[in-house]
């Protein structure tokens, strides 16, 4: 097992990246202090899983509550998160009680929130089973459900207490979800760290086999980039925003589908395409080296072109995201592989051209 | 105008006391980063307070997007907070917009926590037009919505950027309204300060008549007090309990009552007449001095007696209160006139007596 700590002064936590550690009940047991744990996970995850973790926590002197939420993206939604609320109030969760978020993305996003605002915060630990939510979401507090105008609308900063990221979880998810994960480490060596996406370039294919040293050097780079910017910036006033590379595309092309027929890493995959390819004709990047980063994208078998949105729904859509600044869209940008930049005054017509020219 | 400031670190606020000030468009200049400020109102402050805080925020060159909400203790529900989000969205408020919350403790929980989780966060001010928001909700950070199985189940602890509290927009208050307030400003005195409560008992008549003098005097002694132990506790693990004196009762009566029929700060007032003759039977607080709060009580026109509930009920409201660690629910009691503390293991046939002693 590796350790490493997120340094977030009062709120530093450990993560934890390790082959069969979900069922350690020792990880678990510094985070107990009320005696009560409600694991929050989904109907795919939970006869997979649940049985090992909660065994874990009981055998750390737990009271569990097990509540178990639909599968998918539609489950980041007040209705379900109301679900929740209601079985921690007849589980007689107290503040003291701690929830587990054990599952991908979804379930740690809404997990994440519950704790967020119930009896306005309690603790959490994440508990990632897909490798999306171990390089990326279940690092650095941010938890969100979706609005019916955009995704992760409304949510909050709120660090959990401990990440545990079991690569043997891995072994059963679907392959195209291990790709979709690969986008976020992908993103993680384009924006930040040239020579891990040179790594990532060189063992691609052991990734895709699901080799188990390989999977743990991936994650575990992957949460130290991301760890060290979030120490830098936790509520997303400046570097943090790097992290978003690919995202502004990438979301539009989620809410344009409707949210669900595209996985997030298949649109952060394309949107990391058109950045790059935008950085390009901004003078910022050399084309060769968007060229080089579209074929890492490819030969992991991710999309390298969005569908088609039409040009006002792509205004209309990055408009509404998160990263402006009075009104006016900021991308990032790579000045190099490696080296993220945020942008304004971002010409509007390369974007379209960015856009069309990596469009399916 | 007085003002001072509660000392949080990097989030410290000013808290500005005077009659007029609403309008006062400086006072609010140094929060409009983004230039964008949403107001959120209900239909009874609206029409007498928006236009003019409108043009204030306008004078000083804001867009102002105004959002007016229901009336009442039931506007803090998830559909209205929804309401909220989507005019937030269709005015185009992005995150370096801010919320200003105009109108009671409802109004300053339901926008406070719209805040504290519009995409992930917002700034927002607080401008409380109640005597309740001015001495107590608006101070503090603490943002909510009810559950049905409890108030302020959901929220967030958000501090607001300022608070401005305009002792002349009680000239329009109810009387009703006014004496719920003074309950708090009761509670100030009777858990934190002997003087302040003495100074009460003394300028009671002044402050139903409206005195604005000693308006402004009762409201800055009221803030100060909660500021020293917010900036002790902003999180309420521990000093900041204290401030809760009278709630667990006062909660369970609303939650019995459904939330109206009682003002919050009269189930407060009938709360502290049992707490302090709890404190009595438990043998901490002399017997006179109970009977000097619950004076203070009748003669600010407020309830010193608790409808009927039923000893079952009483028990099930009081163990879902948040002031329960690890399932025993603590009180607040008094060791003397303005000397509260947190006790658990309080004998439950003790607190059966006291709840009897003071039932209408």
């Amino acid at each position: 097992m590796e350790s490493f700590s997120v340094a977030l002064g009062q709120r530093s936590y450990p993560i934890h990246i390790g082959a069969g550690i979900l069922g350690e009940g020792a990880l678990y047991a510094p985070h107990l202090k009320g005696g009560v744990a409600a694991i929050v996970s989904n109907t795919v995850v939970a006869p997979l899983y649940m049985g090992r973790l909660r065994a874990a926590l009981e055998g750390v002197g737990a009271r569990v509550v097990p509540i178990v939420v639909e599968e998918g993206e539609q489950a980041k939604r007040w209705q379900v998160l109301e679900q929740v609320f209601d079985q921690l109030l007849s589980g007689r969760c107290g503040r003291d009680a701690v929830i587990v978020a054990l599952g991908g993305g979804v379930v740690g996003d809404l997990a994440g929130f519950a704790a967020a605002v119930y009896q306005r915060g309690i603790d959490f630990i994440q508990v990632p089973t897909t490798l999306l939510a171990q390089v990326d979401s279940s690092v650095g507090g941010k938890t969100a459900i979706n609005h019916a105008r955009g995704k992760n609308m409304i949510g909050a900063f709120h660090q959990p207490r401990a990440v545990i990221a079991d690569v043997a979880a891995l072994d059963t998810l679907p392959d195209r979800e291990l790709r979709a994960g690969l986008a976020e480490v992908i993103k993680h060596g384009a924006a930040l760290d040239a020579a891990f996406l040179e790594w990532l370039e060189a063992n691609l294919a052991r990734l895709l086999a699901r080799d188990r040293a390989a999977l743990v050097h991936a994650v575990r780079r992957s949460c130290e980039l991301k760890a060290a910017i979030v120490a830098e910036d936790e509520r997303e006033a400046g570097a943090r925003a790097l992290l978003n590379f690919g995202h502004t595309f990438g979301h539009a092309i989620e809410a344009a589908t409707g949210y669900g027929s595209w996985l997030h890493g298949e649109a952060v995959a394309a949107g990391m395409v058109i950045a790059a390819g935008l950085s390009a004709r901004c003078g910022l990047l050399p084309a060769p080296d968007a060229a080089r980063l579209r074929a890492i994208v490819g030969h992991a078998g991710l999309p390298v072109a969005a569908p088609k949105i039409g040009d006002e729904r792509w205004q209309e859509l990055m408009a509404l995201d998160k990263k402006t600044a009075r009104g006016a869209v900021r991308f990032v940008l790579l000045e190099g592989l490696g080296r993220a930049v945020l942008k304004s005054g971002v010409d509007p017509a390369l974007v379209r051209e960015s856009i069309a020219a990596a469009t399916q």
